[in-house]
């Protein structure tokens, strides 16, 4: 047994060992015991903050979800044309993801067993729908391959983005955050080819 | 309790309820006796056809994996310029995903816990290498632009065409397996905008 820590835990620094444990085991697949192990601290000092691990997940994908949302109000995302405002929201989008790594990948896998992950699904929707009519808009302004067709295009692009999640290592040496939403923004919008 | 069916199954259709089976539950969380429930025969009658759940998937993932690296035999993915080549492989990935979902699907969730989970992986990651090489000769032609970093777009590319088995339901009304390959190698090559 381990001796359980004093309980020096801030609402925030709790909530990342919990998103931790969830993106480990799964959200279902984790109990108060397992975050409490996590934690070093017992159950009751846990619930001294939260209400239950449910509260811990609506936490963690808010901080996700509010990301991606206030994306939308930058100025960039909001005037000009629509190409250009779907460009920046795509860039920033893979920015969100990689500097809140950790609550987009839950956020990414939440599957809809509970009200909270229910809520969230229906919030990634509203997201998803909002820059597919973005995409709309910079079609209906003839800045869009015609050939491409707008609901398929934004599952594709979303696919790409999400997709970064699963090997982007903030540790590793590799690509930044920067330079992973350069090469985004360059094959969405240009393609791999160089141009004819 | 169900009463247990005669048992009519070959290998192939065996497999094929195994694999729904393991894309639901995750392989881990599989037994011999969900196996037997879902097949609705005995777990004797299951030995009398394999050795056990890791054959299943075993034969399962080679099915996918097969079916992958076949079509770098096909001719047009090793005759021609190195970029129309890479053209060819990412349709055919497409469609191959397509046309194997469940298995493609059971693919990409290999976590490698058991020997052939890891050898599965070790497959998967030749089949990447030997793509990311194409791309890696379209460069060198000067077929792809400049500005593009061969290892990030591999990573991103394939991203794109994994990210399909989450949305992709052959039974709802929507893209054919031939129009979501269209779509994604118009994105991969040429990108959304028109050109200038």
């Amino acid at each position: 047994m381990t001796t359980p820590r004093r309980d020096t835990y801030t609402p925030e620094t709790l909530l990342s060992v919990a998103v931790q444990v969830f993106n480990q085991r799964g959200y279902d697949g984790t109990s108060m015991e397992h975050l409490s192990k996590a934690a070093g601290i017992s159950k009751s000092s846990i619930y001294h903050h939260v209400s239950g691990k449910e509260e811990l997940l609506k936490r963690a994908v808010s901080r996700a979800l509010d990301g991606l949302f206030a994306i939308l109000e930058e100025p960039a995302a909001r005037e000009g044309q629509a190409v250009e405002r779907l460009a920046h929201v795509v860039r920033r989008m893979v920015e969100v993801l990689i500097s809140e790594l950790p609550y987009v990948t839950l956020l990414l896998r939440v599957r809809g067993n509970t009200a909270t992950e229910r809520w969230a699904l229906e919030r990634r929707r509203d997201f998803d729908h909002r820059v597919a009519e973005l995409l709309k808009a910079a079609a209906a302004d003839g800045d869009v391959r015609p050939d491409v067709e707008v609901r398929l295009a934004t599952r594709l692009v979303f696919g790409m983005i999400n997709s970064i999640v699963e090997w982007y290592r903030p540790e590793a040496r590799g690509a930044s955050g920067r330079e992973v939403a350069d090469a985004v923004v360059q094959l969405v919008f240009s393609g791999l080819c160089r141009a004819a």
